[in-house]
């Protein structure tokens, strides 16, 4: 994470104020039900409030950890120096320092995760927008990179937009999976604290409780957090290359927005580079490098070990503030794309008519030729086109073992684009439930 | 894969002759709803059925694809010897192989799927056993590797149960994800056949359409299947970790089954080695490794490359037949577990009476002492156990600060066991919805 | 590993006949060191070879192992029913199983390596020899996919040359560090073998002594091994993303050889997909996902676990089988690639003259214009060319600011092609040591 | 990187006031060098030694940036500033951006490695003093978890030494490789710069002139690189996981220095907790994760792509930074290590002479009992120990199958620990070159 590929909401959520702002209403939930169970005193509980609208010293606090090597020793210190001592003394009763940082940890990761799927949302907004817009611009589809059959601009949208659609479920059921609390103790037996404490404080977080704990929050539920983050930064990636290769000198079928001062590079003035694509594509790298440490963060030894914390306190924020600077870049990069139908029909148009020879395929079959002898006519009129520029129709017409079983109308039928795109509207449909 | 860590059922899902006939049965269904459309003659469709019961040569097949050096294609023309070149005429028009090769890659993703769910079950089955056999085996629970506050044997179970039954859960949605089917041409636009043909194809093979395909279904669908299998490996490896620490020479609480002629080093007889839990942690580094290149293989350039076939050959097998070897392995490895509650006990003792001084602290604090002091108390009490053996309770009883504020029967309560246990049944009740 | 992507020399190294032979090499050796320093008697040594020709039966050894669950012991056995019991009877004397089963790892790593090393030769010398082929065929040099200046393609051979030099290197090194035996016994002590046994059989076998190991040879040094492999696949991903790149239909300036008789798509005859390099890219992602799992491997516990051998008998054959696929591949690739030196020149002049911006640029400073209004001048001269399908020389001599200061030979000047490949002949020096 | 797990040094080293120094010095070498060949005047060389003492603003060289978007723009305007606009005309004349960002990233990166060099300097000295101090404290080996055989503490850090010597010497080489400079234009062929700039700034650089480039330095090499940060960072967790194992509560065979003042649980105070080695397992991961987006970084589109740069702005600085913390880390932990020499002979006598039961095995066969027998006779009499914790010594002694072969004192002898040890000054001359 570094301030060039990061945005401030997503930022603040791991700031140590908003850290230290979750420990506080932890805290003070869970003296809450502590008193209401009789445990601490109600005065106490109260008191705790006190400070609900203080601003917690970092660099006090820093301080205080310095000596005790403790983090939330450090906190409640700082805590007491607030509502004073004596005040302070049943907080965190029966509790152990894990409560606090992994249901904090869960905190952050639930806003993080309601961040990134506002992203998402406004994503698929601009996605469907331009497919919409597109949804009869037509291209050439190619597999392999070489020209296949035409497809249009807005079928490319769509397909985004229902991979990023299917990215918002698995993040939503993500965010569910993680938006869990734990206040159980040392070892998760509920030994010192009452369950109920921890069902207070989940409901007031908007957490559900963890049901079976050790001293942590079972990592197998970040390590699918983190899995589901790398899945989206590969749907990026997959956006991404379409558009960088869209926009080689070559084919130049759309453009990144190139705003009028911008300078696309020291020597070379004409030069428009699909930088925030590139941007991107290895932006994707970086959100994917925290799925594998993620995963062996699961295996902790016995109820606990403290491994799995320096791996988080990087990837909580870098895999988070990365993915969130990245889908609202690929949202302004789609919102502004500037796309060129003319280069694209005449890209379709590069091999005069050779991007019909599918259906001058299956025409012939139909009339009766076999597989094997449909395929060498169409290949020997399309090897003309390749090699020596023909004109793919025309050499179908002088083809006299085509003409045989062809009539010219039929063959000019076989080169009508719109047989590539009449079934666009029903695949909208499938994925907008519109078309 | 490698036979070691096979097993049969999983293996052959993943055989040539497998593949071959899922081929067929995508043809077939397609060729169907071709005639049912009235593309093609019904007689043909119905001629297609003949091969039903066929078994495809994969050797011949392998032939035919050594000069068209196209697998589908091969396919075809054996097929076509199969019921007479005539009659395959129509088989596979419209279609693009990748049609062919992506439905049946889902097809097989689906079964291994639902082997692994079914041994998850078998796996969730030996763990719920084993967690209510040992509810309240009592044994020291631990942080850091160091000796923290008692758990039960029970409540380790419950723990694994609990994150398998969260597997159990990513795996159902994965394999729904996964259980789509792609009939759509060569770049997903149904120029050439239409989207009924999908619809029939999917309902006959137990899959969905994929809402909107290229030539290939998108591959972020595969990305989160073998994510879900990371992390599922990710969860194998606690278990096997927390095994393999349990059964160390030193603490010896739990021991692989060692059956009798079993030979445990070729030098010294007196040893019982983890080797299966051992195994299981290098397996889950195997399952692991895919999950990178499955993330890598989303951004296919344009409407397909086929950068991700040499992986998914490799990977589609290996993970899910090393994935289904795991867990058969666990669910073995739990169901025969030998478990030494003596032991359990002895090791929870090894520091007389320490493993209650978290009780002691809060009575402390209780009783109105500061938490600075009643550290400080406990502590010094702690440090006698510790450096000189002496026996907590005995040191607390003779500290003079402690009984200012204490009595013996209020310390002696402070021991006892069923402190830590008194929430076992409400956890189960959580996780189980039973006790 | 699958037949598809393997060579049989490599996957000899990987059966287990060949794996059974070392280990019987290590134990004749070790036997004929012991015999020397008195330990075992010289005819027992002696009776060891009379297996020397003998064929090991893998069958009967699996069979054996089956009961006694232990592969080295069931190895031994059989050698026993060889060369008979009594003279088995010294055979593995004071070592342990890890002597074998590393040492033996090792020697088919180095073995795997030469063939590496072989197959890099091959590459390099095609590598070099298209180089100099095209030392001075021009093409367009792009950054960001789009057109920047002019180099070579021999240029582009070049580079792919000295980067697979830097891989020999690589794995030359990677040889040398994996090159170890180790017969030290049960935890590295020698307690009960001379080191002078491991000193024998290390030279017997083309190894150095491990200076210290544990029951096993420290797996750093296969960490590192696999991680040069992840390098070496990385690079030959790059060479085929270029290829790829270059075999689109809309640059075509290079082609991936097509056998008269290949199929490119079941429907689309005219189609010539750069597969080959597809598949390499493919083939890199799976030579690259051993690099974590070795790593992973190399955190043994205490003087060892078993946890990384499922890892190596997997990843094992599976990258270096993979990787001389590749790598093979990859050199008829290059041998056969079919070059076009016309389209190149096309492609180069696509932007009537926009090429020389840079140059044109540089001239206007040394005329002695500023960086800003040089810069302004070339940008409006090349956006005419841009927009409006220009031709940049023309403009430029029609543009009075920039005439001012420059005359028309001065402009033709920075039009040769011939300024930008003056230096490749001192290029060539640096990297073939010759021009 | 996050700065609890930073050091100034090496943070410094990625300071943008670092990044812009190197950016000047190679500006100003690469002036004299063109002033050198006549290509610029000497005055204008020498005026931008004007700013050698400068402190280059990195507030006002964003604001610029803000505006041009391209960082080396920005900073040549902000140069221009300095020593005047006029004197500031011919500076980077003839370079691209990457030239400068390319070589500065690899200065950093020579000196990121060089700081890693003298604190795998510090570690090496910390181990080979414990090494030597505990060479001959005897302690159990295990394997699997399991005790094996004596060894001694001070081979277990021969070991780590041995390993991280390896690792020196794999860096050193990765800095070797890292090395290189490039000063070649646009796409690496020298059209607008002479070859001799190159080697002018390489030589004040302390680089070699990368033989050939693109427009950028190839990035195998830094793939090269960050794999072995990452292999030197799982010898770390090798290391640090050995520590854990042995402080664990039932093993406590050593401590990491507790402070006085320390805390090590806010409720458990007896508790010491290896947090430092967890953590060194944490920081591991995390500078392992940067090896496989390196490796994804080489495949760079043509001559350049820019999608690696994002990746190396984050992993440049976090791999190293971490890794230098982490070894600062590991020596201190090292030096200052508690070894509990009396329980690791607690500990070895845990199972009452068993870990002997490999030289009596020996010692039968060498009396001429067959290998099976002798298997069985040492099996029977562990069992005893094993199961009823009787001393196998005496058991042995009362079998008289055993007795039959062995004198009394003969099995006295094969209970000597020196015998393991006898070895110990053999490897220690290996791995230290004295012993």
């Amino acid at each position: 994470m570094i301030p060039r590929y990061s945005r401030p909401e997503m930022v603040s959520i791991w700031s140590p104020e908003t850290k230290f702002r979750i420990w506080y209403e932890i805290e003070a939930h869970a003296c809450d039900a502590q008193a209401e169970l009789g445990v601490i005193p109600k005065e106490s509980a109260e008191a705790v409030w006190k400070a609900k609208d203080a601003t917690f010293d970092v660099a006090r606090i820093d301080e205080i950890e310095a000596v005790t090597k403790h983090d939330v020793i450090a906190f409640l210190t700082h805590l007491g120096e607030i509502i004073g001592p004596e005040e302070a003394r049943f907080v965190h009763q029966g509790m152990t320092s894990s409560d606090v940082l992994d249901t904090c940890f869960n905190v952050q990761l639930v806003r993080a995760a309601d961040l990134l799927l506002a992203d998402m949302d406004a994503l698929l907004e601009a996605l469907k927008t331009r497919a919409f817009e597109h949804k009869e611009t037509v291209c050439i589809g190619r597999s392999h990179g070489i020209h296949a059959e035409p497809v249009t601009f807005g079928l490319k949208m769509a397909q985004a937009y229902a991979e990023m659609d299917r990215n918002r479920n698995r993040l939503l059921a993500a965010r569910e999976e993680i938006a869990t609390c734990a206040i159980s103790g040392a070892v998760g037996t509920f030994a010192n604290i009452d369950p109920a404490v921890e069902v207070h404080v989940a409901a007031k977080l908007g957490l559900k409780p963890e049901p079976v704990s050790t001293q942590v929050i079972p990592r197998d539920r970040h390590a699918m957090f983190f899995a589901v983050l790398g899945v989206i930064a590969s749907s990026i990636e997959r956006i991404a290359v379409e558009i960088r290769h869209l926009q080689r000198t070559e084919v130049l079928e759309v453009e990144e927005y190139f705003s009028p001062g911008q300078k696309g590079s020291s020597a070379m003035p004409h030069k428009r580079n699909p930088v925030l694509t590139e941007n991107l594509t290895g932006l994707a790298r970086l959100v994917r490098m925290a799925v594998v440490p993620a995963m062996e963060n699961v295996a902790l030894w016995h109820e606990r070990d403290i491994s799995h914390s320096s791996v988080e306190r990087n990837i909580g924020p870098d895999a988070t503030v990365t993915l969130d600077f990245a889908l609202a870049r690929l949202t302004s990069v789609i919102a502004k794309l500037v796309v060129y139908p003319d280069n694209m029909m005449r890209n379709l148009d590069q091999f005069k008519g050779l991007v019909h020879s599918q259906r001058v395929l299956l025409a012939l079959t139909q009339k009766g030729v076999s597989r094997e002898d449909a395929y060498r006519l169409v290949q020997r009129n399309a090897m003309k086109v390749w090699e020596h520029g023909a004109d793919f129709m025309e050499e179908l017409k002088t083809d006299t073992e085509v003409m045989a079983v062809m009539t010219e109308a039929e063959i000019d039928e076989k080169f009508d684009l719109g047989y590539h795109t009449k079934n666009v509207d029903a695949i909208f449909q499938r994925v907008f439930g519109k078309s």
